[in-house]
């Protein structure tokens, strides 16, 4: 298993980690296979979406807010609610097809950190299984 | 890893895909394992739900309209902020179980393809990891 | 392929499944890789949230009771409509890393089976991929 540190400077935040991801692949020496990638925190998530224009986070991340308000009648003391909320709609999460060693994602897609409760250092561990090399029966 | 071509008709659908994903299951020759299915699109996304009766498509789509309108004052020029959102609300990758060569479905459940900014011809990718043929210490 | 049965006992409930997908885990004898956990229902879902302060549970279920309503102006016959929109945004598949034969959790984490149209009998099925005992290439 594979482990990135994640350090978010705001509440609420989603920050490209698909270059750190691509390390981790990397690292493990899997050629063809499943990348997990998964947030250990309650308070934050994982997604995959565009980064070629800042404002679709902005919106993603406005929207996200006006649905799950961070004030809205919760019993939970400590007043993140909001984030354990938003943690279980976006997940925990993710699996990406590895081809050749690499993620492959679409054109657009980026996978993103979601930060619910910031600013905190976080951590995303990283599982790729499948074949290392070159093995019977792959080309 | 198997592709599916997508021809969406309407802005926003959901697309029964789980026979040509079992067909791709098939094509891997994958007996035990899981299959990931994987929208390589930010304006796409993937569930798992009913489809014996066409209510409730139409019903998932309504009320995720209701919550992510069309317009709701967004940054994002091109004006599909909505699809970006419903794309990571719903997430763009999911998993099932393969046994025995086949999909393990419930007995109400299809895949579906979610178009949020169609229509549009789109791609889905599918990786099986697992077990080929009768393997040592499988049954 | 193994399988959990969870009763429930309310319309809406989440229940803890974590200790019977770890036994399922070991069940397995997979040592490293990952543990995908499915839902086979259409009005259910999968999630891993906080199980330490049960407002957290509270609060994400009053809370997406706001968001999609039980009677919303839905088509769907059966009235079972919230139920199946919320299976969607929540999923019905989450993947956990297993390492040494368990599951791989944040100190926070516990799996939650989401009961959206209870009181049921349910199931959960558990596929575990990656290496069983000590292999070439893993410590």
């Amino acid at each position: 298993m594979e482990e990135i540190t994640v350090r978010t400077h705001r509440q609420t935040e989603m920050i490209d980690i698909t270059a750190a991801v691509q390390d981790a692949v990397r690292r493990t020496g899997v050629r063809q296979g499943v990348c997990t990638v998964f947030v250990p925190h309650t308070t934050a998530g994982i997604t995959i979406n565009e980064n070629a224009d800042p404002a679709v986070v902005h919106d993603i991340l406005m929207e996200i807010e006006k649905l799950i308000p961070q004030r809205d009648g919760y019993a939970h003391a400590e007043g993140n609610s909001a984030a354990h909320i938003k943690s279980s709609l976006f997940g925990c999460s993710t699996a990406v097809i590895v081809e050749q060693g690499r993620l492959r994602l679409g054109t657009w897609q980026s996978i993103f950190f979601c930060e619910f409760d910031g600013p905190r250092t976080r951590s995303v561990w990283i599982q790729v299984t499948g074949d290392r090399g070159i093995v019977k029966g792959e080309k």
